[in-house]
């Protein structure tokens, strides 16, 4: 009769949402216990802000996210609300307003979730889990490393070990757009086209532009100063203008901090690299690792963002998306320690007191215990099937007779 | 100088949102963990639905709240989304999905937001954090007692002590209303005011219909049949109509399965308790404690909200305000657990690799650490006072003339 009501369109959810379910979801849970542990250990303190926020904290001089790619609604007093697209913006309005006055370090953390009202290609999720880290008020080389070796540690507690840390310097190209003399439109546009690593575009764009020569062949080689750190010399070596090179010293000296770190072998240096986040002052970088193409971490230093909420402050920060973390490891096949804490017991009615003691004595040994008074309408072999396809390990049947 | 860019109205958050840092946030993720550990250790699995849903899966027969008091957008295909207001509705069209088959047990439970756009009368929040557990399969009155058995041991767990937990059934006063004869109009009046425990209005109201006086006087009588099983007695003494019966055998039996859980002092049952929520059709339950006027726990059986997703199943759950508990702890002022693991080691650039070294160690005996590199700017004194302002009680200086 029930069926009479059945609609087969409630069952779904949105596009670019989903639910997460079973060992999917002590996997995500797991994944993201292991980061955020990394991430306090780190002296990072808990942080929660809103969902949603008003539309003027994400708006284009400190968003990430086009207008478009929101998700936009009202309050009562017809003020434009947004899910937040990310949650750096918050954090900086939070520490603007909660520890104006604070000129030593602020380390604060959170691990929420963010929302992108993008098309829909590929099946991108419009709905991911960050855990993420934000160190205010110190504009050392040594805050710059730390927050590399942070996001290193926090991908190898996951269990993930094959992976790279991408890192460039958002100055390095800027000088030498400057020294070429480039107006704004040529700026965007090269820029655009560096996103894109579109090299043969790069090249006939350039080839239009009446730039000095040392500089254009230093733009066409932006897409390949990639590796190790094979090309801090040769940029040194060619670039004039001191925004350029005070970039390729900051890189040069992170690059000395990590090798103290032990944690070279996972970090590359792309002078080409380009952040679509228009609020980066400084280091930019991205981890990836395979399995996924998006980025499973992506960070960086914004030294002029809080200003834009009345506190004069440096910060870098990192944002962990730990749906591609764990979309990374299933598809490497990484083997996690699955949950062996489950337990059910069976019992007779007459048995319901010492299954309740029972209950209570494995729950404080740290199980999991699912009680079940047994149905005359099913057999105990029958919940023995059930509990198998449950993961369950520790099955007890009570009963007088048993 | 960038105090210029400096606008107040950027650092507001909405109306009935916030942000949660410093010892509130350890104090709420505290309070969610013991909860999230609780209802797990009752044999719950994780799950994780999306924050926002189609609007039919929360409409009028499905939820919780009204549909003007949902906060309401569009997709790009112009289909009405809603952040959910309530999680159960979600719950019951994931199993109905994922479990359409699964005949016995399904335990699944959740920690996640929820979204209500009420007039901001009394500083209402309208994002709470909730965790909850709905237990699908089980009909009997030994799931009900589990369930308030999972959320008293929840409560505990958080270091609360003063509560109860009050519970009534929905049919009870369903069943006197079909006695009397009550047609729809006059069965929706009558429950508004006892939803508001206006005795006067019932009295006054109940005198104007012709409707048995045994009944009637039951109805007048409804609000004050509160107690721990003082009126179940008397109840079963004058009530004669089958559907009022059932409730209070009902009822009697759980009071007996409390008993062997040694809970009762807990508990209270209340004849008159009416809920808000349309989807119940057995037990409900309201948890109460002091420092906060609205429940810390909601719950009870729904019987027929998975068929409306097509899944024929019981059901009973509960959900639990961690807001509001983290309120009722603050203002009863009980005390925490306080992280002491807190640690800075502040150096001399000379000392970094040292620094480094001493931090990766302390690390991994689960201190949290907070580099910082010394600058000539301030004294180790200073660095000491910022120590206290954090509640680090760990402060390490590296140098080499230390």
């Amino acid at each position: 009769m029930k069926k009479n009501f059945y609609h087969p369109e409630l069952l779904q959810t949105p596009e670019g949402v989903r639910d997460i379910y079973g060992d999917e979801c002590s996997l995500k849970n797991y994944i993201q216990d292991k980061i955020h542990h990394s991430i306090k250990s780190y002296g990072f303190n808990d942080i929660q802000t809103p969902s949603y926020e008003f539309f003027d904290i994400f708006n284009k001089e400190r968003g990430t996210v086009k207008s478009n790619e929101m998700f936009k609604f009202f309050d009562r007093n017809n003020n434009t609300l947004v899910l937040r697209p990310d949650i750096t913006p918050s954090i900086a309005r939070s520490v603007s307003k909660y520890y104006e006055d604070e000129e030593f370090q602020v380390r604060l953390c959170y691990v929420g979730n963010t929302y992108q009202n993008n098309s829909n290609y590929q099946g991108k999720l419009k709905e991911i889990t960050q855990a993420g880290a934000e160190l205010i008020n110190d504009d050392s080389s040594d805050a710059d490393a730390e927050m590399i070796a942070l996001t290193v540690e926090s991908l190898l507690s996951t269990g993930l070990k094959e992976f790279q840390v991408d890192v460039g310097h958002v100055e390095f190209f800027n000088g030498l757009c400057e020294e070429a003399g480039l107006d704004e439109r040529q700026y965007n546009y090269l820029r655009e086209l560096l996103i894109k690593k579109n090299v043969f575009a790069i090249e006939s764009y350039l080839s239009e532009l009446s730039i000095d020569s040392t500089i254009k062949d230093m733009l066409i080689k932006l897409p390949e100063m990639f590796g190790n750190n094979d090309y801090i010399d040769y940029a040194k070596k060619h670039v004039k203008n001191e925004r350029s090179l005070a970039a390729i010293d900051r890189l040069e000296k992170l690059h000395a901090i990590l090798d103290s770190y032990g944690l070279r072998q996972y970090v590359n240096f792309d002078f080409g690299m380009i952040s679509g986040y228009t609020y980066y002052t400084g280091i930019i970088f991205k981890a990836y690792t395979y399995g996924t193409g998006e980025a499973v971490a992506t960070g960086g230093r914004y030294d002029n963002l809080l200003a834009q909420f009345g506190k004069d402050g440096s910060a870098i920060g990192v944002a962990i998306n730990i749906d591609q973390v764990m979309l990374a490891i299933k598809r490497q096949k990484i083997e996690m320690p699955k949950e062996d804490n489950k337990c059910i017991i069976l019992y007779m009615q007459d048995d319901r007191n010492a299954a309740i003691t029972l209950a209570a004595k494995k729950r404080s040994e740290g199980m999991m215990v699912q009680l079940i008074r047994k149905s005359s309408k099913h057999s105990v072999a029958e919940y023995e099937e059930y509990a198998k396809r449950f993961d369950v390990k520790d099955f007890i049947y009570l009963s007088d007779n048993a």
